[in-house]
């Protein structure tokens, strides 16, 4: 078998059957060897941040790495942005990135460019194939490596005459290494703290944020009366009725002091201690209060949800979890607004639906209009690199194709990424994306204030603002192959958003909603 | 005055005058210091490859640089394929890449990126302001590096305090370095190349494309004997009626090894001595005739112009160039064809346009159709990272805004930087936009051939096609603002091409034209 095959046959052996791709002509045997795997499913995005946004959302359902096909230096910088949001979600990725031919590369030929620069950029596991011989054994690697937790990007560049060549052989795959035990005693410590009588919080994040990490928090703030938050911007939230809901920390600053205000211990757990998310002139950039100590219960490569457990079961034993009673708003009427639009979604979120929440400032008031709706996944915008909404919700389709995927996507992050809606109507992904179309950056509207900025004149608005034009998603989404709505009403949204779970297959909704500031 | 305004100032004093922006946060107060600096302008693009490539397409028309205003690493990543397009045009680009506050980084908040990586992988100029103190004089230095011969990516980056800070000062601009002088005897030496009998062949490329180059070539050529060609991906062509026509070598290797065929010598001025594209197994790289000497008349740093003048001089004393007629194609009729369309455009380009070309395969007989037009210029995709095309046709319009700007746009590449639209609807440029959609990747049906890939199942050939479903680029341009119309014969691409040039402001045709090949 040539390289290209035995990569393939190595990546699905190892597990890795979905590969996103959007290849240029260095990337033509690999192409071409997919036919001759018939495990590995191909899927085409017709930009890379869709691509590798895609294998960020797969993984974060699936719990197992896609492949991206990327064509060159520059293709792997197009989806740099999205493979910065996988780094900050610890999500297991594997690319094959291709290159020249190594006899080429000397000739400087247009596309040569910094490849191992760019890949490096991401601080994970990057590997070039050197021989035909090497790229099954490169490709376990890669695998093993981007799943050693807590879970990375991994880079294998692909030179086109490795990729080409013959002898290649598939290599088994290598058992990826399992989280680190914490260290005898820190549960035993930690749990004085939260026996101190002083004021306690618990900050989670990573594998804690799903069910058996909720329920053990959930005990320990019963049994303790500590507080207990969730990280800004988690991988993959667990939510609904019947499991416990714990509030999210802040993102604004302001919010996160409020909410850790008064605490003497901060003890974290599958995340880092919580620092602001951008500098402000005159603000602290740590937001652990003053004077109180930070306890690390678990890192993020270690064992956390187990640490957890073990806590609960050293400070609330035959404590049982606080969970979530189902609950749903009632149905509004009338124009929409920031805060009817998230009613509509709370009253109508169909069974086991997977979230892909990139509102940014919309979805303010989401998270309390759908803490009692049925089970539910959400996906967040770990690295705050916008345009992650609409590929992450592919990908999730991809990994759970019998689950309903629900993206609510901020209009000015959409159009990063615009041409995942093509890819919903290729695979006819069971995706209903609603847009909130504000015609603003409204966040940045927010942050120009924020960051004290002397001035507002017009330039500055005009770069703020969306509208002249404004746009119409739905004709876009039309254009894509997506059947689109638009909705300017509450009545609207919820006729149109049942419409969409009634049928399978991708749909679009303009929900045309005003700023919230 | 405050860093960002130091900055906008020095800016402007260097004749920077334009910023293509898409800001963030960290970016603020740079947002908000535009309304401080009247003469500077702010364009606001979607999408960071929008925002850089219409930098390059400005560049290349005024001849001087725009600057990009970007947020955080990750917006250089999504700026970064264009970036590569620029540097490989030595188009002067100055970008300002924000970066969080100095104080805050220790703290890697989500956004927190390798950001010199990244910058470093252009190979360009970069700096990082650490003082407001020093904002003016490192602006004034990345002004001057980005114009230093032959012209290059410089990217300043920005952290956030730094740009809020007080204590900037305007420094004043450093005076660009003069391309070197041609040493003494190389000209001579060159002319007794073509004296010599032998076959030769001149290749051009860099600032030899334009009108003073192109004459230049023609008396050697007419002269001499030799045969002459452009690169073949050049930053900037100038064409049409009045000026030599001198054939582009061709983008495959096939075509440009018959092109070369049988020449001894190889003078190469303003460019490099050619290569293959791309790597195919069993075909050399170097596209130089076994056997042929190569003859470096101007390296791009050089005085190109005044190289070849001075040959010209030499071997051409009295004779005159042969200049191209005017002459169009007569308007065809009939379904839309991969021959057809081009003929539309030959009879119908208006005078003094610019055409951005990104029309792959479907442009193949462009050249031909448009030589005997009104004079205009053709820019072309220099380093092969698709999504080039609308971007450079925003910056050429903004560049030029009494000349109309034809985007010519195969509907694969169009993709990656969809938004540029937006860009047009807002800044009401006077771009035509006609996309060949041919639903396909067709260079890529091409390519999985030319490599001598071994199968091409239907996996395979489902990642290179675009329909299912079709794009209707006419809604999708709706969407963003542009006015537009579909097209599926000769008549109506003309109808509508008339139409769209008789009225200001952006236009599109979706013009459904079937594969060439």
């Amino acid at each position: 078998m040539n390289g290209a095959q035995s990569l393939i046959r190595t990546l699905v052996d190892a597990g890795v059957d979905v590969c996103f791709a959007n290849p240029g002509t260095s990337e033509m045997h690999f192409v071409a060897a997919l036919d001759s795997v018939p495990e590995m499913r191909g899927v085409l995005g017709l930009f890379e941040g869709v691509v590798t946004g895609a294998a960020d959302g797969y993984a974060r359902i699936a719990g197992k790495p896609a492949a991206t096909l990327l064509h060159l230096g520059p293709g792997l910088g197009n989806g740099l942005a999205n493979l910065h949001n996988a780094r900050r979600a610890h999500t297991p990725v594997v690319n094959v990135a291709g290159d020249h031919a190594t006899h080429h590369k000397k000739y400087d030929a247009p596309l040569e460019s910094d490849i191992l620069a760019v890949a490096g950029s991401l601080q994970g596991w990057v590997r070039e194939s050197h021989s035909t011989a090497d790229v099954g054994a490169d490709a376990a690697a890669a695998v093993a490596a981007s799943m050693d937790p807590p879970g990375r990007v991994a880079t294998l560049i692909l030179p086109a005459d490795v990729s080409w060549g013959d002898g290649g052989t598939a290599v088994a795959p290598i058992p990826p290494r399992k989280p680190h035990a914490v260290a005898p005693g820190k549960v035993q410590a930690v749990a004085e703290v939260l026996r101190s009588g002083e004021p306690v919080a618990v900050l989670i994040g990573g594998p804690a944020c799903r069910e058996a990490g909720l329920r053990a928090v959930s005990r320990i703030t019963a049994a303790t009366g500590a507080k207990a938050f969730i990280e800004t911007f988690p991988a993959r939230l667990e939510r609904g009725a019947g499991l416990p809901t714990i509030e999210r920390l802040g993102y604004l600053a302001e919010q996160a002091t409020h909410q850790l205000s008064g605490i003497k211990h901060l003890i974290v757990a599958g995340t880092k201690s919580p620092v602001s998310f951008f500098a402000y002139p005159g603000k602290p950039s740590d937001l652990v209060p003053e004077g109180a100590q930070v306890h690390t219960l678990a890192e993020l490569d270690h064992d956390v949800v187990g640490a957890l457990e073990a806590l609960a079961d050293e400070v609330a034993a035959g404590v049982e979890p606080v969970l979530q009673e189902a609950r749903r708003p009632e149905l509004p009427s009338g124009p929409l607004t920031a805060q009817n639009w998230v009613e509509v979604i709370g009253a109508l979120l169909p069974e086991n639906a997977i979230i892909s929440d990139e509102t940014n400032t919309s979805g303010v008031l989401l998270p309390n209009a759908t803490a009692g709706a049925p089970r539910h996944d959400v996906l967040t915008l770990t690295g705050g690199a916008i345009g992650q909404g609409l590929p992450v919700a592919t990908g999730a389709a991809v990994a759970a194709p019998d689950r309903p995927v629900i993206a609510l996507q901020a209009d000015g992050s959409a159009l990063y990424t615009i041409s995942a809606l093509w890819t919903h109507a290729r695979e006819n992904l069971d995706v209903t994306t609603v847009i909130l179309n504000n015609s603003a950056y409204a966040i940045l509207r927010m942050e120009l204030q924020r960051v004290g900025a002397e001035s507002s004149g017009p330039k500055a608005n005009a770069l703020l603002d969306l509208s002249k034009p404004d746009m119409d998603f739905a004709k876009i989404a039309e254009g894509m192959g997506v059947p689109a709505t638009r909705a300017t009403t509450a009545e609207e949204l919820a006729e149109q958003f049942r419409a969409a779970q009634a049928e399978p297959g991708p749909h679009l909704i303009d929900a045309v909603v005003p700023p919230l500031l």
